[in-house]
């Protein structure tokens, strides 16, 4: 009988999804960095009154009104715009537009352990440099690596750190391939990469609305980059990737962006309390421009909380790979849920 | 510079997205093959009821409430499902697992054009086996290609045709790769394949909610077939492709079959009258186990009789293809959308 997969999906392992509790189970969920807040209510009204006749018909593949709001909230053309079924479509599209084989794809590590996935579909080449101590970033063994697509997350997850501007300005003008800045967790920090996709004709830079709009289950993400770049990227796109109800609920989110940063601000306010409550307790806290913190807790016990906190209805995130295995990356709750924890880790613990 | 793209890609033609009208457009649609009813009542319930707890997390990977709506009404096991982004996202899943180079795609014309857009992007063989004039599936021909993924689309666009259940099991015992049994269209239709999966470890049948169930918008299709070929699926499959909103949407509207099927049986009953009105004017009329017609006006005149609809907001489906340069395929709307229909195509041809 024939072999039915390609070699490069035959060998690769099946998928083993992150924990998504079921309907109904009372759990604080602090493991994949979910905002603590609802979505805006203009979004939820949005849901509430849409005309049926748009889940009769087939949506607009540009998703058009969605650009509209992107280009107003961010000052960018609605043409520079191209909108995903969540970033991890995005990220999708342009690895298999870009990589195969030794057309590689490069990144630092620790990093969104995603990118191995999609590039070991393509059977790209993958070259993983290593961050220093103090995650500066390598730039000169990242343009020396020769990416087709060269991947940066800032903030980074799990580190929690911020790429300087003039890194990522560097490496955009030294590598020969797309650069390609993630940022996800942009709303919880200081400042972001948009203006370098002005300087730069091989950057691209993805969001998302599952972190900072609190969207995660509506799937929505968008990419901006300048037009030719983008239309490489349009032809592996699905038609119809974005649903009628996103597009809709996605404007109305992009739109209130007074409600977005409420939202963010009270997060960066307890991610601030939550680093001093634990460093408190002895763990090691590193600083974070993300909406989640990664820690250390004393006497390697990493695994073991992980373990008990989920006894206790509570998950956090617990990476078993070298140089994460002593550390959690916790997603920061509301101050009410960060209390919780707290408290769970110290009748663990005795700290 | 670097050539950004792969080179199968920078080759390809960019997509040119169908006519989706802009909203608001006072227009009557019958290009697409939506459904011209609204979804269940039941389905719009759920979407406005939903709880916004389901919009901030990430939805289930394995889409389980939909599963389980899907197994109740096909009788079929939920680990012998698996649920997409419309069933556009399992073609595509399924091609990228498959085919690349001489791991070919083979499917007999005229057919759904996507297929050959989805071979491109994987740079795979492709083998287009033509149907003879009465639409006979040419069984000996596509074996003889020996694709690593083989498609036949049943009821077939746009021929309308239904391809006979011995005709399918002939081919799926004699392909060495995967049959996949396209039924978009299944709704429409006397029979289904489905009985084929358990006969055939090599079979997948593919079905969406846009055409029965009225919810092209909301992007929803799903596979059955045996878990072992799932298996490799799902490593292609994004963790998120599916978003939380069409999970609980998609789940009600599957559960009201009944909804479902008096809709059907109204498009049926209009596409019969549809099809004698058409005949009387002198139309070559196919007969159709689809939501559409495939018609060949008098005279050569089908691109001028598109573009005189078109003019009067009337969208139908004009193909500039070999062998289908003089027809139309035409969506069968409400009786009233047909009437109207028939007066422009009246008024334009003075019959």
């Amino acid at each position: 009988m024939m072999n039915y997969f390609r070699p490069a999906i035959a060998s690769i392992q099946g998928y083993i999804p992150g924990e998504q509790p079921k309907r109904g189970t009372p759990i604080i969920k602090l493991n994949t960095n979910e905002n603590p807040y609802p979505p805006s209510p203009k979004a939820i009204e949005v849901l509430r009154t849409l005309d049926s006749e748009w889940l009769r018909r087939y949506p607009d593949p540009y998703s058009r009104d969605f650009c509209h709001a992107v280009s107003e909230a961010l000052s960018v053309p609605k043409d520079w715009i191209i909108v995903t079924n969540g970033s991890d479509d995005l990220l999708n599209i342009l690895i298999r537009a870009c990589a195969e084989g030794k057309r590689k794809v490069v990144y630092p590590m620790p990093s969104y352990v995603f990118y191995r996935t999609l590039a070991s579909m393509q059977a790209a080449q993958v070259v993983e440099v290593n961050y220093p101590q103090d995650y500066q970033l390598p730039i000169d063994e990242l343009v020396a690596a020769g990416g087709a697509v060269t991947l940066i997350a800032t903030p980074n997850s799990p580190s929690g750190h911020l790429v300087p501007l003039d890194d990522l300005r560097q490496l955009a003008s030294r590598v020969l391939g797309i650069l390609a800045i993630d940022e996800a967790y942009v709303d919880f920090a200081d400042y972001c990469a948009l203006s370098l996709v002005q300087e730069f004709d091989n950057v691209i830079i993805l969001r998302t609305l599952s972190k900072g709009y609190s969207l995660a289950g509506l799937r929505l993400g968008f990419g901006i980059a300048n037009p030719e770049l983008l239309s490489g990227l349009f032809k592996v796109k699905d038609n119809y990737n974005v649903d009628a109800v996103a597009i809709l609920v996605g404007a109305a989110a992009m739109k209130d962006q007074e409600y977005k940063n409420n939202c963010a601000d009270k997060v960066k306010r307890s991610r601030g309390k939550l680093a001093i409550d634990l460093s408190k307790i002895g763990f090691q806290v590193r600083a974070s421009q993300g909406n989640f913190l990664l820690v250390t807790p004393p006497g390697d016990r990493a695994a073991a909380i992980y373990q008990s906190l989920k006894e206790q209805n509570i998950l956090v995130r617990y990476f078993n790979l070298p140089g994460l295995d002593n550390k959690l990356r916790i997603t920061v709750g509301t101050d009410e849920q960060n209390q919780q924890l707290l408290q769970a880790i110290n009748s663990t613990c005795n700290f």
